[in-house]
């Protein structure tokens, strides 16, 4: 551990851009193509800035958070911000360096390579202490403040972080509109300066859960091209108790949208110490934290941190698939027996509901149930729930025959006549089937098939309800030989007023993980908060949603080139379940939707390539697969656990090409994916084992394959080939491909 | 079931005070004595009166709800409020005669006889019916709104409840101010033309629950008398899933406190249609509902109902106490095996730890601490931490020795270190005893001495964190033999922006009271919603706080008369922890703590007749009961469960004079108890059995005894008594007396 005692490497700024400057600090990446500098200035505010390769990535940024008033104790009445003020006490410079296996990913190894500078900063006035880390990798860097406990901090309220990210220009960016109930609105890509223009058309008023702040407000993972193609990542890991954070751009043009069009109250008020509009930058981004009911942000008890906010940078797009930077800043495994976690592949009950062509609710004779009062025995059913026994073991024998390990049964439960955005809170017990769903039947005949059923507990966003019935459900879960279980949070949350990503949404979360793994049950949670790395930490957690799935293709679709975007955004924090493998893409061919998926069968199987995921689904239904059994051979031949994988092509928006080794095999496989101006690739098999042969599986779109026109064309090519071969291989529009190489 | 359809009976109230009126329908109680008229207005407004012995009760008063719009679906945009618009479809009148046995009780059986109105009205614009029930008893009414299931109306959210209560004079009032956290302020007397004036004095602004929501808003049960010497009581009964009612007394300067004053900011808004400023009734009190964290006051789902809003009347104060309208409008006892349920006299390590002589937690070492990163073998302790192994053996000891059920020890967990209005969500696990606590050692020897240890679980108001315990916390209590918990709410409520008295609140402590009830345990719940009748349907709610108890003496002290008022307030709604029985009331004579109790000991003795609770304390301590091991005696005597009770005399705030025959028994005890003037009362025995003697202990103030100079001089006489006798006894200032009549 070194320590630097105030360097005197001194900097000047601009005046016009920046109070004067002494850098007290800096850090380089391990290849030093990274370099973080970091200084309090002349009114005792922290600033940053980060260079790679000698190039701006974050000019001079401004770090400090905002603390609420509290009104408990006269002490406290002049709470102090910590914002400015502030000395560097000390600055320890370290470094570290080791490689980690996770229970499953995309690599067998993960490689956690970084040096540190963790500035110790006094607020003389105040008589507190923080610590702001940096942790610098060759791909990005991390920050987090960190509050020691210490006689004048132990209690605290965050009324707003105000971490700073000032771009150096205005660069092209894939964004969504920040919001505090919702991720699963469509990717916008703007330039910077073009997020307010396009802000109220990004929003899709008519989903419930909209609740957007600022008209240029923006979500996390937030891709970025700078024009002299620098790829940017910001994002945060290891969001633990703390809300999630959105940015919002500041400029002189920055207002709120108004509380009659916000539809609730958590109005943004800039804070008078924060950095002073007009800025004299015009891409400066500004944390946002999710706020509670109260419109807090956060309840701290020291000693504690906030997350990790990651920027992440390359000249290379690959890079930004490729590291594990936001892995690597979470905390090491907390799961000591990990031998119940598994890579899963599984089909199930639910786009046949997604379509409409089934119900989760068993009648429509009631226009509210109390399930007190429900004698489900001498209900009318509506003859179209889906979760019915016969149903169930249709989808259980296409898992057995196919080689899917599970079978996700939604609409199983009791609850579903008026499940969904009426503030309900005892809307599911979570242990009461339908009449026509036999748990112990079901569940033994899916063993005696070598399948698991896959449990489904939706909590309508009544998260008190979903505690008070966890552990009786859990429970079940054991007794039936569940070892899975589907969340999610569909409509307002309960405790009324609070938010989808406040910091106690995000702790309900974690608590939901932590009582699983006591039970040895893997968590795939919908609608919850994006990912920031905690699978590292807590393995069960294998799968989420956080983004917009495919179930959008049955709800007007979603565009070509999404799929070729969540791999550099919702991806960066962990897998999505995002319930690929569409076949008939033509809703309205077998059901009354007229809806389509915007893709075509090969795209389909490329994204169990290119969607990471050690849950993957085959979400069509079995009578639709069957119709293709020759391309479902991938689905049953492809991985979802790798030892490791090698992005070959990547551009957002644009396509992305991947590589990878099945798991304890010498196998690989292959994935393309193109948007919607499809796409040609050479791929040079050099990463194949010198010298040996390979089976070689193609699955590619046919020459007049489109997404829209013309989506089921596809070829299947088998032949023989070594690391010297090259595939050259055509996506179409809307297309992809799959290919799998099964060693001799 | 007769049926009225629009009676013809008109009555025309004069055009300046009301909209011309059409009394619709009209039912007396059984005796004739009460009588109560129903209508709707010229504007389709439901209207009431209440008149008692042909006096005015309750002038006509408007019932309706204000409906807060839902931004989910376009057909709710339109939220019609239950305001206006009605037309009475049908009235039902019946008549319902029982009498029931309580579990617990004053006496032995209870009739519960009544003549009901119930008005279905109509609002034809939003094709939406609702059914306004009145019943009405000798000693009062009650009233509830009840929703059932129809195709308009099945989920809908509460803005505010509009129910009037136009009284017909500026009568005195005994009154709190309306708080959505805190009833633990001291009692107010004043006219109501005097509220505003002393409202913000009333208020005691150190307490650092005080939320306010108006100067002229106060709590119920709303104690008053008119000048003519009506005694009326405002309460509710059955507040199940809904939020507690305050009253908020309107008129021409009706005004609501600055945001700044109130510390939050739900802040009240006039409805449109609610009855116009200024008023021609200058004594009209509003319904006014505890709000969530957003603001809104409930969710409802049909078929619901409201509780019931009581109106009690006498002209005989006596009538106030002995009446059971509140528990009579509660449901039937829901428990079917209450053999678990059992009457309890107590002694705790509690009192000593309030006047600050020992702490509940272990160590001062830390400013913070979190629960599972401490190793309390490692920890320093304090040396005063109370619930020590060695004192909890003492008090075992003491309690067995005489005759007390159960030994309450507070701060026997882990947490209390930093457990009070800090939001800490995580505060306390409910089963982790510090290392002095050996909780397996003590309940043995508690056992073996036929005495059981009394649970206490401070939850600080994290509910979030006490849901989540609950279970394996209740197990633990299973596991030792506990059958009774005392839980506490100190503090800002977790999950945030929520109150106290809010409808999610209300749920919360009755699923702890079904929580509860599964594992056989018994709940005495401290800072939670003042009762309303629950004790009836879930007998093992065998006490509460939800006042200022006993604890107040040791912070500076309560009026003498306190104990006065509380029978006609507090009490209605069931029994209360009052914590009685401090012999030794100058704290200073052994602690440091200054202050001392309002009382004699004499009248610490008649609490335990006066102040009915099947749950009972002998608070002070040990040592302090040792050297009055003769007045001790009565303790060890008294019953706290009753066949039957008699209200010999009673004025609020004046005096309290009550005999009781103890269950099961021939034998009677009589209780006195006093304010600051002292009382005089001579008390014919004509209630014992004619011609049967009587051993007859008078428990007396000495005749110079006075709760401030001389609180400790009190006489012991015996002698034997028939039911011919007369009891002539003078009552100190703050004192009273005591009386046990053992059969011969």
């Amino acid at each position: 551990m070194k320590k630097f005692v105030y360097s005197l490497r001194f900097t000047v700024y601009s005046l016009l851009m920046m109070p004067m400057m002494v850098w007290a600090g800096s850090v380089k990446s391990p290849n030093g193509n990274i370099e973080l500098k970091f200084s309090v200035d002349n009114t005792g505010r922290p600033v940053y800035e980060m260079t790679y390769k000698g190039r701006e990535v974050v000019k001079p940024s401004h770090l400090g958070l905002e603390l609420a008033k509290d009104r408990h104790s006269s002490k406290w009445t002049n709470e102090t911000d910590l914002m400015d003020g502030f000395t560097i006490a000390k600055e320890d410079v370290s470094t570290f360096d080791e490689t980690w296996q996770p229970v499953w990913g995309e690599t067998k190894d993960i490689r956690n390579h970084y040096n540190e500078l963790a500035a110790t900063l006094e607020q003389k006035a105040s008589k507190r202490t923080i610590i702001i880390r940096f942790r610098v990798y060759d791909e990005g860097i991390g920050f987090r403040y960190e509050f020691p406990q210490q006689k004048e901090l132990n209690y605290f309220i965050i009324k707003e972080e105000r971490s700073e990210f000032a771009m150096a220009g205005d660069h092209k960016a894939w964004w969504l509109p920040g919001d505090y109930d919702t991720q699963e609105q469509v990717t916008q890509e703007t330039k910077l300066s073009g997020i307010r223009q396009r802000f109220k058309e990004a929003v899709n008023w008519y989903n419930s859960s909209v609740a957007v702040f600022s008209e240029t407000g923006v979500q996390t993972s937030l891709q970025m091209k700078s024009d002299d193609g620098l790829y940017i990542n910001i994002h945060e890991a290891a969001c633990l108790d703390y809300a999630t954070m959105h940015l919002e751009l500041v400029d002189t043009e920055t207002k709120h949208l108004s509380e009659e069009l916000m539809g609730f109250t958590n109005a943004y008020t800039p804070h008078p110490k924060a950095t002073p509009y007009p800025l004299p930058k015009p891409f400066t981004f500004v944390s946002h934290l999710t706020p509670d009911a109260t419109g807090l942000k956060g309840a701290m008890q020291t000693p504690c941190e906030t997350p990790w906010r990651t920027v992440m940078v390359s000249d290379d797009a690959r890079d930004m698939l490729s590291n594990n930077l936001i892995l690597n800043l979470n905390e090491p495994c907390k799961i000591e027996d990990t031998s119940w976690i598994h890579p899963t592949k599984y089909c199930g009950v639910w786009w046949e509901m997604i379509v409409g062509k089934s119900s989760w609710n068993y009648t429509n004779d009631y226009p509210s149930i109390k399930l007190d009062q429900i004698d489900w025995t001498k209900v009318k059913p509506n003859g179209i729930h889906g979760a019915n026994n016969e149903k169930v073991k249709r989808y259980i024998d296409f898992a057995a025959k196919n080689g899917l390990d599970q079978v996700l049964v939604e609409g199983w439960n009791v609850g579903w006549e008026d499940w969904a955005n009426l503030w309900k809170r005892d809307v599911f017990d979570f242990v009461t089937p339908y009449p026509d769903f036999d748990i112990k039947m079901l569940n033994e005949y899916a063993h005696s098939k070598g399948v698991k059923l896959l449990m489904h507990h939706e909590t309508s966003s009544s998260t008190q309800n979903y505690e008070r019935h966890i552990k009786e459900a859990y429970e079940l879960m054991n007794k039936y030989g569940y070892d899975a279980v589907k969340t999610g949070y569909v409509g307002d949350i309960i405790p009324r007023g609070d938010h989808h990503y406040s910091q106690s949404m995000n702790n309900h979360y974690l608590y939901v993980i932590k009582e699983a793994a006591k039970h040895h049950i893997m968590v795939n949670s919908h609608e919850a908060t994006r990912p920031t790395g905690l699978c590292r930490t807590w393995p069960n957690l294998v799968g989420g949603e956080s983004a917009r799935g495919t179930e959008y293709e049955a709800f007007g679709g979603s565009n070509p080139d999404h799929t070729c975007i969540l791999p550099f955004t919702r991806l960066q924090g962990g897998p999505m379940d995002y319930t690929p493998g569409i076949f008939e893409t033509k809703l309205s061919e077998w059901s009354d939707n007229t809806s389509w998926a915007r893709i075509t069968i090969a795209g389909s199987l490329a994204l169990y390539l290119t969607m990471y995921s050690p849950l993957q689904m085959a979400a069509d239904l079995p009578e639709n697969y069957e119709r293709y059994d020759d391309a479902f051979q991938f689905i049953r031949d492809v991985a979802c656990d790798w030892d490791q994988s090698i992005y070959l092509e990547a551009e957002p928006a644009d396509y992305i090409t991947v590589a990878r080794k099945a798991k304890g095999t010498d196998n690989w496989f292959i994935g393309g994916k193109c948007d919607e101006n499809g796409h040609q690739t050479a791929i040079k098999l050099d990463f194949l084992d010198k010298g040996r042969k390979y089976n070689c599986t193609i699955y590619a779109d046919a020459k007049d394959a489109h997404y829209e026109t013309n989506p089921k064309a596809y070829t299947i090519t088998k032949k023989v080939v070594t690391a010297k071969d090259v595939l050259k291989l055509k996506e179409a529009p809307g297309g992809g491909f799959a290919v799998s190489l099964i060693a001799q």
